[in-house]
């Protein structure tokens, strides 16, 4: 069976990758519409490209060197190979890979998408949600593919080859050049995600502060120089980042259960490999229930909810997923007691493992609809900032920042809650498969993330074209449930990065070869305390280079109003690319210093402090980086619906206020302080705690306390213990017996 | 030697109290003025009274009910007693006491500095510095007074009467009881700190919302009804509510170094309790240099600069301490190696521990000095502020926050570094010592702390009273100096609560008879989430509560303007009495929340999920709540600064703007979002980490896990370890003697 299954994984990657280049054709065959649109939408796929491209140039001189550099300390240590490097550079390049699959259908799906809204909403939906799936079921199918059929390869070249054991040395190698394939996928997400996340700001507070603000133009006018590079944004940033983010986590989480799952010694039909594959044949089966799902979401008339129609297909991904997992963990896990020793040594059943996968899935389930919660208007925290936003700025800016951090609670309670519940089923095992079961329908969650841009995008386009009123109306609809996934989306996303980030923290531990991360010890609680630092500095760098950038921008804006005669009249053509270079030059630019901090903090404490000491500045970056990243989400979300409440009026004290009233402009101050936070800084944190932790697992054989990287084994042993006195003196004898 | 020093310790807590009787003599005999002021100063002092009156009745129910249950479940565990219910109320009522006598003062000294600043400089500095003084030493005294006899009291009821060991179960649960006492001055701090940053900040916001910008009369106008609450705030949040909070600390310190002195085995001349001593003298000594150094602090001419006049009491206090320091810990600590078994059991040296003391100074100074380069103004951080404000309200709060993030960085590095550096020197007695070190000269930094309010006072009462120019611009050198001394003390604070609680939670482990704190168990890694948690939802119960109550006070302003005709023309005054009632009811109201997660957090967790659990959970508040505690207060402060900056004029691109321009104004939303934050709920930060620390101390006994409370002795063991292969089974046989 050993073999069918372990064969099966990249042949369920191959037929998601069929599924998505017909989904694909079928986008790209739709009516484009008149000249104008097709203009703009060139101007967009020409930007998005454009920022591919710089990107990508950087990154390939990033993964060259890191790429030698992991090559040779491959070689330095007996638990790790050379060969890592080409499993770094195939991460690096399916991530690469993946961006420009949903860039590229993306930016090809938008203006189809407004094309379709002028024949009927039920069209509509079907071009952007088809566009999303395509990004959902390429990431997901690019990963299933990589990660299986790497793992054919180094497990035949590692283990089979050597006939070593598959509890021991030999598949942690094969493991740990594996993780070399995460660490590559998790690095272009960081430069996507955090490089994203300061396009799209710099170029929407850009394009706001002149073009609204100054010149008093609406959004989204073609005269506004900063436009393009405003939607290019949309693009780079919710699809390209989030696309990259997901791959990253999904990847991450995979590796993780399958680290752990080496530690388990079964008793099973597919030699003993069983809790390793267990993984990799879950996210194979998610997602291809993902693509069956999606087939169930559409509406048949224009009246039908879009929301209801997305959330039948999320749930019944969920369920199919949830029902497979139960056959497919009683086939493929032994009976009676599985161990994992490390962590507390506690033993489990296969349904304990079945459990953890539930678990996973409901976290992520309540995550999503706790942050909806915090974000949504008429709920009573976006009503208590609109409330707020009556008596000015400051007061619109104090109720924002005190849901943010009231809305971190729940998420953790829940958090906690799964850890400890996922850990009782199965172990440190269960908490990596409750991260993995979570992630195991990522492609209908970023099918419903990436369907939210294209169709903030197709509005866009109907509102630059002149379109009627009819075809922003419906792509209006589409666009507010984009925003309410999307802030779904978010608390998935930093939910699944956080189970993600303590599923490496338990692999990490093994390899690195400690048994505890006691706080309790001063430099370990040293490292937490630095640790959790590591996100406010990121977050106040990630911010401060959106502030930066817009200004670049607005200084662009400006000297193209003022030296280009002819704009506002429609005469002359603004040059969009000079903006749209402006903010691709600013991204690459100002995601250096927090990119070289992920990369080179658990490096540093690592090299120079030992595993342990690592372990807290992990944890440390984990617990705050999540705090942090949930706080800004969900403070900029609900800013967010705050100011928009004001477009159809809100009752404050008894008097119906709109747009313009002060109170309006108050929220307006709230928005602008949101977009770096909900779009930059909070999504960044996502990256920052996964990448950090995969980087320690990468590093964790040169730096294990175990000499030659030897990762702590699973032993059963019989203690005998004897106290006795003797001249007062108590003597303890203790003989331990190791039988396995 | 052991019967001299015990004794010696009360005694320079009772010459302290002597002198501080002195200079309050002194203050009241000084000239008050004409009646206009005195009669301000006296509707001041009795809206203090007020405030402290009716926090007095809730604090009574509240002392009444936890000292019943405290002194029942004292009779619970072996290692307690019922007597720890006295300890408890006399450590409350002692911190209420200091609070009393430091508002008493400062109300006093606030008219007096106002019609001393008529005569000259020097002598509005002498006033009112001895009336920081006064503070300064009361709380010290008080301290050290109450920690010094309750501490013979208990050494001679339950080790010298039972002939119980000084280093076992007789001291622990002397040390128990004595905590009792922390825990009562924490809990009152809890209620000052919280229930005076509210107050203060509904009085500020409201009095600026109405008075300001709605009537358009200048701050400290008469004629404005929240203008008394507003100075009665002044007193009632810096000077009552810090003064607790260094009480709170000044007694924590010291009772964690004595907890974990016990656990040193020292052969020294005072019957092996040195290491216990030690803290207690080192306090009382420093208590007294500070006063040998108030006497530096002063004038000779009005050019002359009253910032260095402050900074070199302070360095004199500092520097005799350490050389003091040294003298008293050579004399006192046997030769030879000092072993404290927990946390790692390394050995040092009596050395180490004066090392640990100079670390603990260093610390406390850097803190300092980076608090007050993020908040300066002239500096780049504030400059920074200052420029993104031209670009609107916005920028302004983004460049404030990310200002705010930033300037964790440093101070988290100095804590970790001191930490790190303390425990090389002395162990975990050497994290405990520098916080104690740190703490030393309290008596000096806290009158220059309440000095700040006093002037602020001082020159509220010049403005409201319609003095001369010359009077209010003297006041204004000292309330601008005790701007910055304000920010440089609130580092200061937070490092001294975040050693503190490192000091109390090292003490935790001990007497809760766990032996490691272990992240990578899933149950304490959910402990360190839902800890780190509890930061963010306090923060933001205290943000709102400003708001709510500044929303209350906004409506009564309204409302007397509204009702009683001639306020503006000065005929008819405004209830100012009415609007200290709204004050003090909401401080009152709003810090219940607030109050019940901090103290009932460590209880809940620590009974349902054991000692492990709780540990966990305290270090997650403690490393979040120091990261939002410096965040918040610098962010405020940075804030402040820059919109003062506005009031002499600042240069932005090359054009020079002032108070009234847009910038102006978009610094003035920073400001008020930066109100809350550095003055309740940034500084609460403080009162949590400690007060969730010293609870999980006091209910140590009740969760350990060692039957009846043992706490692990301090062995001094042999190993035999023998390791031998038969059979293909490895075989380890270890012998171990216990010797001592």
């Amino acid at each position: 069976m050993e073999q069918v299954f372990t064969y099966l994984v990249p042949v369920l990657g191959i037929i998601g990758l069929i599924v998505m280049a017909i989904k694909s054709a079928w986008v790209t065959k739709q009516e484009t519409g008149e000249e104008t649109m097709v203009e703009l939408a060139g101007h967009i796929a020409k930007g998005a490209m454009a920022f591919l491209k710089a990107e990508w140039k950087v990154l390939f001189y990033f993964v060259v060197i890191a790429g030698i550099i992991l090559g040779w300390s491959g070689t330095l240590v007996a638990n790790s190979s050379w060969i890592i490097a080409i499993s770094f550079v195939i991460g690096a390049f399916l991530s690469a890979f993946a961006g420009y699959l949903g860039m590229n259908i993306a930016t090809k799906a938008n203006v189809r998408t407004t094309q379709a809204a002028k024949t009927s909403l039920k069209k509509a939906l079907e071009v952007s949600f088809t566009g999303g799936s395509v990004m959902g079921i390429g990431v997901a199918g690019l990963a299933v593919l990589g990660m299986g059929s790497l793992f054919i390869v180094f497990y035949n070249m590692f283990v089979i080859s050597t006939g070593g054991d598959v509890n021991g040395d030999a598949m942690a190698t094969a493991l740990e050049v594996l993780a070399g394939f995460s660490l590559g996928a998790e690095s272009i997400a960081l430069f996507a995600r955090v490089g994203g996340g300061i396009y799209t700001k710099a170029a929407d507070v850009g394009a706001d502060l002149v073009g609204k603000v100054e010149a008093g133009i609406p959004e989204d006018d073609v005269r506004n120089p900063a436009t393009i590079a405003d939607n290019v944004g949309d693009n780079v940033g919710d699809v390209a980042g989030m696309g990259a983010d997901l791959f990253g986590s999904y990847v991450a989480t995979i590796l993780a259960s399958m680290v752990l799952g080496r530690e388990i010694v079964s008793n099973d039909n597919f030699g003993g490999i069983a809790p390793i594959l267990l993984p990799l044949v879950i996210a194979g089966m998610g997602l291809i229930f993902s693509i069956v799902a999606t087939s169930f979401v559409k509406i048949s008339k224009e009246t039908d909810s879009v929301q209801a129609a997305l959330n039948k297909g999320n749930w019944i991904s969920i369920l199919l997923t949830v029902g497979a997992s139960y056959f497919l963990i009683d086939y493929m896990l032994p009976e009676g007691e599985l161990v994992l020793s490390r962590g507390g040594s506690i033993s489990f059943t296969k349904m304990g493992v079945f459990g953890a996968v539930v678990i996973g899935l409901i976290v992520g389930f309540l995550m999503s609809i706790i942050t909806e919660y915090y974000t949504s208007m008429g709920k009573r925290p976006v009503n208590s900032i609109i409330k707020q936003s009556s008596t000015g700025h400051a007061t619109n800016i104090i109720g924002g920042l005190s849901v943010g951090m009231e809305s971190t609670v729940l998420p953790i309670l829940v958090l906690a809650g799964g850890i400890y519940g996922s850990f009782m089923a199965a172990g440190l095992y269960g908490v990596a498969i409750a991260a993995a079961g979570m992630m195991a329908t990522t492609a209908m969650q970023l099918a419903i993330d990436a369907f939210g841009p294209i169709a903030d995008n197709a509005g866009g386009i109907a509102e630059m074209s002149g379109l009627p009123k009819e075809v922003r109306e419906r792509t209006d609809i589409l666009d507010a449930v984009g925003n309410t996934t999307a802030a779904a989306g978010k608390g998935f996303a930093i939910a699944s990065a956080a189970l993600t980030a303590l599923a490496l923290f338990a692999a990490y531990v093994g390899l690195a070869g400690i048994s505890s991360i006691d706080i309790y010890k001063a430099d370990v609680l040293s490292g937490l305390f630095v640790g959790a630092m590591i996100p406010f500095i990121f977050s106040s760098l990630a911010i401060a280079a959106v502030g930066r950038a817009a200004m670049d921008m607005v200084n662009e804006v400006r000297r193209q109003f003022r030296e280009i005669p002819g704009i506002m009249e429609y005469k002359a053509k603004p040059e969009y690319e000079k903006c749209v270079e402006i903010s691709t030059k600013a991204s690459i630019r100002e995601m250096v210093a927090p990119g070289a901090i992920a990369l080179l903090s658990p490096i540093i404490v690592g090299f120079v402090f030992g595993p342990e000491v690592l372990g807290g500045l992990l944890a440390g970056i984990t617990v705050s980086g999540v705090l942090m990243g949930i706080f800004q989400n969900n403070a900029g979300g609900a800013w967010d619906n705050a100011k928009k409440s004001f477009e159809k009026g809100v009752m404050i004290d008894g008097v119906m206020q709109y747009k313009g009233s002060e109170a309006h402009k108050a929220s307006v101050t709230g928005d602008t302080v949101g977009d770096p936070f909900k779009d930059t800084s909070g999504p960044s944190m996502n990256i920052l705690i996964k990448l950090t932790s995969i980087v320690a697992l990468v590093i964790a054989p040169h730096i294990s306390e175990t000499p030659h990287g030897t990762v702590s084994e699973v032993e059963k042993v019989e203690i005998k213990k004897e106290i006795t006195y003797k001249d007062g003196k108590k003597i303890e004898k203790v003989e331990k017996i190791v039988i396995n």
